[in-house]
């Protein structure tokens, strides 16, 4: 039996994965302390993010800044929220935005039922936007249900495909500091994530308080001239682009805004070069998979859109009216099925709402004995209640004599019409 | 009437726009030429291109090499020759590719009709590879069609989307040297490459013999330490992404290749750097569009997929039985479909091969009084004949009582078929 709901490199299944490694985790931290010998400890400390969303967009070409333009008919900056909210272990996300789309994020936030999201005005610039989501943290004041977090993710809007994985390893390294290697956890009991301090490093300060996700460059870096020439190009294997997201002790990297010159918060684009200069600390780099590229020109919406069809059209629900076509017809759908989607599910309709709950983008109805669509309706009006806002309903199956050449047909159909999601076929009888 | 074919963005139009502009820019350089008081020259350079394609696509994380991974069926160097020799003034196109790759090539070189593209083998470097292509160009041997060319255009096989206008730039830079400013003209008579020696500038050495294309950094570029720490940050401001074309006066680059050390060749990534260090020539440094990105990862295929579908599906052709259906129910549906697509044709059908000519990709058979689909057949098979490889037969508009509503509705399917071009649908009836 196939696992269900599926989504290998899904966030939800990091951290699935991750809660069920827990006990093995545990054992093995604690064979390594006793290797060690060091002393024991171990602390839940509190994460944050900050997320910049303040862009005008220009280099998109097109008037939405792009944090907000739609990728089937969602916006971006939702799938980054869903991202960082399906962490468990991140308490609080501070999204910093223009007064003028306030109301815009707000909505948003109520459209896609985002939680544990606080707004702050945006700055003029992208280091101006995240001191004012840094303050906002630090700001402990009694009508705020803000807390100041030990440990602070600075992110992007833009960069949605961010998984736990990358989190959860610049959230380590930026609280690998003074004397100590950590080990982290997610605690059994609410998700927080737990550092065991693991030995004593050489017992030289580390002093590592950043940490932040690089790439290797695509193209050569160069440097022009005055006059619009080359002057010197750089060796590509010894640079890195500096990508999202970043940690950071929220102290000091507080402390770095706070020390920051206006010429910094003005044309700086780098926080761990800000910690570097203002707070002397190191910042470990961290490689980062293709995927945390950054939503920039057109095209990088046209790949997001690609990225997300993809990911949503591998999983299918296909609703039989009884159990007894569930067996006969159902079955055999599914085998036709898997030859084009990665995971199919039949039911006859008992377990749907879990279904629904597991977000589930796609769904087929297929009536075998009746022409009657009012289960089909119910099933549509179940389904627009949902949050699941990606959605789509279409496809009549003609069951004809010719039953297994119709369905590997029918799969065929279904299959195209899910990865493409052609929303001009609505309401159209095909015919397998 | 609007112009057809469209294309506003295309290369063909920027070839069939410089060409129209010819007469105008000769006038101004003669104006331009009396002022200065310079002596005039024209000269006719021949221009070669080399791209070098050996690479193993590693990065992408499938195993086709990027350069031949399929988009609509169509592989990415295909397009990129293309677009190479859309423009009149190349001359001859030098693809360097693997052994393992040598008979593939060849048939997609025969497939798609390529003309004026030799083949050499790729080096196990790119500036080996490159370096290879050169050679070719070099030798001047009495049964090889290649001569030695004046400009030589270095590009990429995986950025298809070069417009003629970023090449001229680069190659007229490229040979903006000695002590001379040129403008640039292309022949009358056979589409040749002309210069005008415009002006001796400050009578200083120029000394521009190398050209590239260049785009702001979208990330900011960092230098890691040995320990994997941050060990400085680059201000991106003050640093370019050097991209391709790049454009060399040939016996500059080629000089630059001869003399260059072996760990140039093995770990180099910038020609434009060789040329610098080896010439010691000045390389300008141009501008270039967003397109002109490289196609990476997995994601610069479904975005280069995208940008492609967006393209083609711009224009569409609508073919009907008769005149008076072409007057009648044609022109009525043409309204429709411009609410949806920018470039609208309809015909019935005398003009058909011309159509095709002009690389129109999408038709639309309309059948007003008869259900007979002889002339629907007669129309794929010659559109089948063609060497338009990205083509899609489908839609049959359900002409009922309702004709404006129905009009409409048939729009919309036709517009969202073309977009998505989803093959999965071949066959159906669609009811508008």
């Amino acid at each position: 039996m196939e696992s269900w709901p599926p989504g290998g490199s899904g966030p939800a299944e990091a951290g699935r994965r991750l809660r069920d490694l827990r006990g093995a985790d545990l054992a093995a931290s604690a064979s390594l302390l006793s290797g060690a010998g060091a002393e024991a400890g171990c602390s839940a400390p509190a994460v944050a993010a900050v997320l910049p969303a303040g862009g005008s967009g220009e280099r998109m070409g097109v008037p939405t800044p792009k944090q907000f333009c739609p990728i089937l008919e969602r916006p971006l900056i939702s799938y980054t929220l869903q991202a960082l909210e399906r962490v468990s272990w991140i308490k609080d996300i501070v999204v910093a935005v223009t007064g003028e789309n306030m109301e815009a994020m707000k909505c948003i936030i109520q459209r896609y039922q985002h939680k544990g999201i606080s707004l702050v005005e945006s700055g003029v610039t992208r280091h101006r936007s995240i001191f004012n989501g840094l303050k906002a943290l630090a700001e402990d004041q009694p009508n705020c249900r803000l807390s100041k977090p030990e440990v602070v993710i600075i992110h992007d809007a833009v960069r949605p495909f961010v998984e736990e994985d990358v989190l959860l390893k610049v959230v380590t390294a930026a609280k690998e500091h003074g004397h100590n290697a950590c080990e982290v956890f997610t605690c059994p009991e609410d998700g927080h994530l737990g550092f065991h301090v693991l030995a004593v490093v050489n017992n030289a300060a580390v002093n590592m308080e950043a940490a932040g996700a690089i790439r290797p460059l695509v193209s050569t870096v160069i440097s022009p001239s005055v006059d619009g020439c080359l002057d010197h190009s750089l060796e590509r294997a010894r640079h890195r682009a500096s990508e999202m997201p970043q940690a950071f002790l929220f102290d000091v990297i507080y402390e770095a805004y706070q020390q920051c010159s206006d010429y910094d918060l003005e044309f700086g684009t780098e926080c761990l070069h800000l910690a570097l200069k203002y707070c002397h600390i190191k910042a470990k780099l961290i490689e980062g998979s293709p995927d945390l590229w950054k939503v920039t020109y057109k095209r990088d919406l046209y790949a997001a859109e690609s990225i997300i069809k993809e990911r949503i059209s591998q999983q299918i629900c296909v609703v039989m009216d009884t159990k007894e076509d569930e067996e006969h017809v159902g079955h055999r759908l599914e085998e036709m099925l898997k030859n084009e989607l990665n995971h199919v599910k039949v039911t006859s309709g008992r377990d749907l709402q879990q279904i629904i709950l597991e977000q589930c983008y796609n769904f087929v109805r297929v009536n075998v004995m009746t022409s009657d669509f009012e289960e089909t309706q119910k099933l549509l009006n179940m389904l627009e209640e949902s949050n699941l806002s990606i959605l789509y309903p279409v496809v009549v199956i003609s069951d004809e004599q010719k039953l297994q050449e119709s369905l590997r047909h029918g799969a065929t159909i279904i299959a195209a019409l899910i990865k493409e999601r052609n929303s001009g076929l609505i309401g159209q009888l095909l015919v397998a």
